[in-house]
């Protein structure tokens, strides 16, 4: 296990290195940023309890939404990679399959109300970012991010429930590996001008387990490992989730519904 | 039946004379507005079923909500004339005393998430605006309509889900009467300047029945039956649920909890 | 003079007898609005003195700005009517030509910076909106109001600076009649949805002769003379300058220029 | 002059190796962040000349505005040290006096509109960075840029009329040294919550000899050399003048003053 506590320092040594090696070849611009930079360890974000739920208590979408995926196939994505999507469908799920990359929607949206539902094994290991480690990309680009963060720190800009490396979610609100969590998420697209500069940024609400986490929270970028978030121009995107390819067992997602805004 | 389809024609007729009588009174300025000068017919709100839910589907409070009804008192309640909240508590929900008036949250708030469910009997009668009427008053003052408009069209900016007189639903989300309706409510409120003018509107989003009917919607004011919505500086405010006193039979509300934002 | 404090009253009058007259054929909506119900006669607009010019000062448009009027021709016009603008250029200024109906500029925008100088003649008179009365409207729907309201008292979201119908301005920066007030505008075009709905409200900041007097002030819709404001959808706008047709001698301008933004 | 050109060079290797040193006690969070991660070298803003103004061309303070110099003394301002503001008045301007330190308003403010004029001597030398150094600290925090960028490049967002280390002008409309520059700001503060959290960001708009070069931009919290934004909780500040300590000619300011919004 402490392999994972030893991961980012040695992370950490190696970037550095890299970051200084480049003085060179970049001197007018000084050293490059290394992914740590942009962690917030310091804000803790308060650990609370979602409501508790009846057993087999469900909801089937709404009869105007676009169902992405209804337990049986995984007809409405693609792999990221091209050609069909790979990841494994099983009991009314689908889960990660490791290697065979990101998957997207097929179809591409604008502003969207995307309900999602997703669970880490029950006997899931690892610590801070890998343990359970995905993510969905709205329009393919801004993270929102899906990590077991139930008695598992780490930095608070990357927890579930986090706009990656850029906003903490409100509150902790997970639910213990094994039982599903649920993000209802509300979307509303950057706009570009016709120079194609930006003119105004995305704003996303999420509802985790019928908690708000964030509320109208305002999309500072794109959401890198490394580096400052930007916009760069557009148009209408899928509804991307990351193949994380972290140690631990992979994560599963079901009852997926989109309506457009 | 007939009956509702004449109040409106026989209530426009009586309100013009009184409009034009005011005009010795008033030469400045001419006629006053009447009610219906401010509904919107024209527009038609999209009907949609929304999810179904299982038999005996509930979910909890979240651990850091306060809980505004349990099923068991209104003791988090006041009458607005003054004096403890007389509607009728009775098998977990609560329900319109009629004549009793508004009641209202003893304790005040700012920005909130607000989870309330409301019902009609399901042997309602009344057409229109006649018809299982009654509204939440977020901080005392901006109505989200609660109306009974499952096969009952009304103006649209006046049918369940509305910013009353301002803005309709995207979707009219309905369930039959009998059948529980909820209402997810986020809502940022307006903030002053020092001199108590507007400095920014109010916000609300509007999730009923699992669908975004008001999608960050900004509140133009207070929303009265007639004339125009305007600001009038105010602090925290409490959730006033009306008692409308219309002819029909009583709505009913359970499950309210509420957390600050 | 008198005749002018009458207008109003016979006006109102007019008008209530055909709103009456309106309801048999109505009936389902009431009376009309009136144009008076729109009026906003209870806000008194602090009066304050714009700085002092030096005789003679004068700034030329930036290098990137598109010159609209240059003192010598109005080639960058046409007649609302069709053909050619048909107001009178003498002096390096042009003057509303009366009956000859609005001009606006031949080439569209989206948001934009406009500067731009008006007179009313000294020897002006009338009263209220009676006197001096034109309008600039951005991209050829919303009224940024221009009238003479030195020692002019009107309705407050009807006077100099005014978006029309809508919002006052924060002060009366007023210059005398026969002196040059300048306005410099900073506009936001509203922004539209695929399915031509609104997306985000237009947005303006005015600077008369130096003051502030719209500070970012959301645009509600168009700026009719009777009737609650709306969008509807459009793309890129003219700037139009209004021939209002009242009893008082007639506006000039001068001194144009616009950079898209 | 050469010097100049190696400063960043040699600044960008001392931190990297105290940004590298930096690593063992702080292995958690890997290597700091340099001032050179936050300049944005690739955007360039276009340069345009401003308006040309006839000479002696002046406007006094509109009659609502606190007049913060007259062009007499710096009764208004103290030094950021305490005590009086010991920067030097002569004919109707007053100079950064090196080394005296900062000076600020001893009023303090929310929302405003400023009229600001600066100067850079005609003789300048130094470049980027090292050329007329200063800059206006909005409610003491957050920093609009002044530098001498007449013919002289610098990172965008570090040039004249940025947001420091934000966002860049939108044009470069520079006058050249020994002419006067004028700044008109309309700068909206942010609010906080009750819990001192951000409620809403601040807002400003810059208007240089006559150009928009900031439209209603998001301010991202203050203007830190090395680092990212971020906002305290803060009420309302005082107008900062930075005392740079450049090795180039003092900067000069006169004609100031501010209305409250």
């Amino acid at each position: 296990m402490d392999t994972y506590n030893q991961i980012p320092k040695i992370l950490s040594f190696v970037l550095c290195v890299l970051a200084f090696a480049q003085v060179k070849a970049q001197e007018q611009k000084g050293p490059q940023m290394t992914p740590e930079m942009t962690e917030f360890w310091d804000h803790k974000v308060p650990i609370i309890s979602p409501g508790e739920i009846t057993e087999n208590a469900a909801m089937t979408a709404p009869s105007d939404a676009l169902v992405l995926f209804d337990g049986k196939d995984l007809s409405k994505w693609e792999s990221v990679k091209g050609g069909p999507a790979k990841w494994i469908v099983e009991n009314g799920v689908f889960t990660v399959n490791k290697g065979t990359g990101d998957i997207q929607t097929i179809e591409k949206f604008n502003d969207f109300q995307l309900h999602i539902e997703w669970k880490v094994p029950e006997n899931i290991t690892g610590k801070s970012q890998f343990r359970g480690n995905s993510g969905i990309y709205l329009q393919g680009r801004y993270e929102l991010q899906v990590l077991d963060n139930y008695n598992n720190p780490t930095y608070s800009n990357g927890q579930a429930g986090s706009i990656y490396k850029q906003t903490p979610p409100l509150k902790n609100a997970m639910r213990a590996p094994g039982e599903w969590n649920v993000y209802d998420i509300i979307y509303t697209a950057p706009r570009f001008k016709e120079d194609k500069t930006l003119f105004s940024p995305g704003r996303v609400t999420v509802i985790h387990n019928g908690v708000v986490i964030q509320n109208n929270t305002q999309i500072k970028g794109h959401t890198p490992f490394t580096g400052l978030p930007k916009y760069t121009y557009h148009e209408k995107g899928s509804i991307k989730l990351q193949d994380h390819g972290d140690p631990s067992e992979p994560i599963s997602y079901r009852n997926i519904w989109i309506r457009e805004l």
